[in-house]
């Protein structure tokens, strides 16, 4: 096969922009002999003049308008790093329609419109890659894609959010609260100026309905996703978690149930011994459980723009052997719609609680009556601090529906001796 | 695309055979629908008459004779399951030479006749797989061939025998002696009958020849790579080992040095907190080291015939999107030649050492200054069991070069009052 040119484009030169450029430049001399390919980044479309300066490709190649790069006859391929949904979704529909592949980091595009995306690439026989949206150098889309889809997958775990972890870690290192462990991410470069999206849980639910649309093969709405972010996480309950030989994660959860999906992110207790139970700081995981594979880990770097980059070229390098007649790659992306979703009310889970109650007799008595009522069985119960004139209650329950847990804790928090504001945080694994 | 039916024979029907079977069985119609195909097991080789008998395929698609499977013209893609060089390496041969994509677990082959192989595939525009051959059902082959091509991979360490990993955890977790350790291995199905392949390491070393080659991007010569098994291991090394906050893995470690590359499987003392260390009986893991991605480690069952046949299945349906025309899959090893290796005298690594030695005055003095006089640095010293007349003594040197610790080891043993037979084990990680 004759070594065809292939021009990539890149628009936006962020973080992960950056670190790609800089991949090109140290390593693609190397990459082309391995592949047998003779890629260059052509052009590159950035609306900062200053970020554009630096680059060493000829000024006529820097462009401002992003919309001039995506409908370049020259161009093969676009990495589009500009992040969110507009204009990024219009700047990706008219690359398709112009015939260049697309690669993308953008994990709220993929997760919100990549069906429609992957649907107009289809119909080009053209095709979007985005390894770098989900767990960034972990090579975590490629292998749900290609290398289990003779299996059928049961669940996938994820810590797929590197700035909650990296506070969790942090909280469960060093004993500091939320508040503290947070300013430490910023200080660090672990999170952002705003970090709502991470600490809430909405970064790793985008990152979940990507991984389960591809591991169960279906279309996944946004809405029918529970998301509960780390907020509410304190170092008492980080110390808790440890006396009972677990730690505390943010986890991205999909099940297959015979009842349907269900998909859910919310911080878990977890066991010690459990591998997602190491992984730490800004390190991202994801663990999956296949009917005949069993389980399967795949650990990494889950940002930063130097591993991401690394994904960023992979899926490069798909798309030039596409371009150059090495290889055919049509979307496989062959999602069914019409999902059936299980809410969370109808899981079961363990549930770990802690609350304030009035230090008297006859409040053990109380609270344990309601639960009884609901069927919730207790597992374990510690009452051995007190906060000022109050005794701090924890228990574990045995696993019971969270319909039944969440009626039963109403009532229990109706009791007049019982404080409000209580925390409840689920066992897992 | 329409759907053209793509008929696959399989050759062997052993352990990781009938699993694939099991797999077409249960889950080829959610294969298929996944992945817009019209797959079906069309004929099914084996020499075994009784294993045949109860397959639900047509009598005559039950063929004693392989050969004769591998030039039916009805067959697209061929199955390789027996193991071995010979015959599978002419069964393979004469498969390409009838057009058929090959897919194969054959470690053995791939290591040592590999390149030849994938040489004559790509000379018929074929292709041969072998995600089986490395780690069972994680995915490996598919991340170093695509996911982290874009990248500089500068070391790959992997835990990569099932039965080796399991001797030394029970050995670990029960304070059991080697012997022992294997026979509760091969009791619970983890060890062979003859298990020499796999305790002497040479099993993890076919392995660690096929990533390499893919990791580094060239040919790899079998002499080249220096083996050592966990034979010599006893309880008392992993009591040592614990003791300085270590477990023993059997590593199977690939890096590239500025002066070439090394190869080498080998015990190692590796730190408890290393994600490795946590990697537990017949799990296997791959910890790869990227210049850009960081790093990254692929878990999960490294052997057994269930998780085994997923990446069969894997392979199979690769290879079935080559032939429907969803995709052109060119053979993407382009491996250099001429390989530079650094043979393990050059390399570096901090020993345990442990030696038995007259319990009287003079003999630390003796030794120490032997190991002064070759620059042996010495980190630790443990004097604290006797056994019968002898004092046990356990050292830790600094990092120091393979070579110049074996000379001083030499003359250590030289020694009058240093009994023979020493334990040496390399700290990594």
């Amino acid at each position: 096969m004759g070594k065809q040119m292939i021009k990539v484009g890149l628009i936006g030169l962020g973080t992960i922009g950056g670190s790609v450029v800089k991949l090109f430049e140290n390593n693609l001399s190397n990459i082309n002999k391995k592949n047998d390919l003779q890629l260059v980044l052509e052009r590159v479309a950035e609306r900062d003049p200053e970020k554009l300066k630096s680059l060493k490709i000829p000024t006529e190649n820097k462009l401002s308008d992003a919309f001039k790069l995506v409908k370049d006859p020259e161009i093969d391929i676009v990495i589009e790093l500009i992040g969110g949904i507009e204009p990024a979704r219009s700047l990706i529909r008219e690359a398709l329609e112009n015939g260049k592949y697309v690669v993308t980091a953008n994990k709220d595009l993929i997760a919100t419109h990549g069906d429609e995306l992957l649907e107009l690439a289809r119909s080009k026989n053209l095709n979007i890659f985005y390894e770098a949206s989900v767990g960034g150098g972990i090579p975590l889309i490629r292998p749900l894609k290609y290398s289990l889809v003779g299996d059928r997958i049961k669940r996938v775990v994820g810590i797929l959010n590197g700035t909650t972890n990296y506070i969790l870690t942090r909280m469960s290192y060093e004993g500091l609260e939320f508040d503290a462990a947070l300013a430490q991410a910023q200080e660090n470069g672990f999170a952002e100026a705003d970090p709502s999206s991470d600490i809430e849980g909405r970064d790793a639910s985008y990152k979940l309905m990507i991984m389960a649309g591809l591991a169960f093969g279906c279309s996944i709405d946004p809405a029918r996703v529970y998301v509960e972010g780390i907020t509410g996480i304190t170092a008492g309950d980080i110390n808790y978690a440890r006396e009972i030989g677990c730690v505390i994660k943010l986890l991205a959860i999909g099940e297959e149930l015979p009842t349907g999906i269900a998909l859910r992110v919310h911080p878990a207790m977890i066991a010690q011994s459990h591998p997602l139970a190491s992984v730490n700081n800004e390190f991202n995981a994801v663990f999956i459980e296949g009917e005949a594979v069993g389980d399967v880990m795949l650990y990494g770097r889950g940002a930063g723009g130097s591993p991401t980059s690394t994904a960023i070229m992979a899926d490069v390098v798909e798309a030039a052997r596409c371009k150059s007649g090495h290889a055919v790659c049509s979307v496989v992306e062959n999602k069914t719609t019409g999902t059936v979703y299980v809410p969370i009310e109808e899981l079961s889970s363990r549930f770990y609680l802690r609350f304030l109650a009035e230090d008297r007799p006859g409040v053990l008595a109380a609270f344990s009556k309601v639960f009884g009522d609901h069927q919730v069985s207790l597992d374990m119960v510690i009452q051995k601090r007190r906060v000022g004139d109050l005794a701090e209650i924890v228990l574990v329950t045995h696993l019971v529906s969270e319909a039944a847990f969440r009626t039963a804790l109403d009532q229990v928090m109706n009791l007049v001796m019982i404080r409000p504001n209580p925390s409840t945080i689920r066992l897992m694994l």
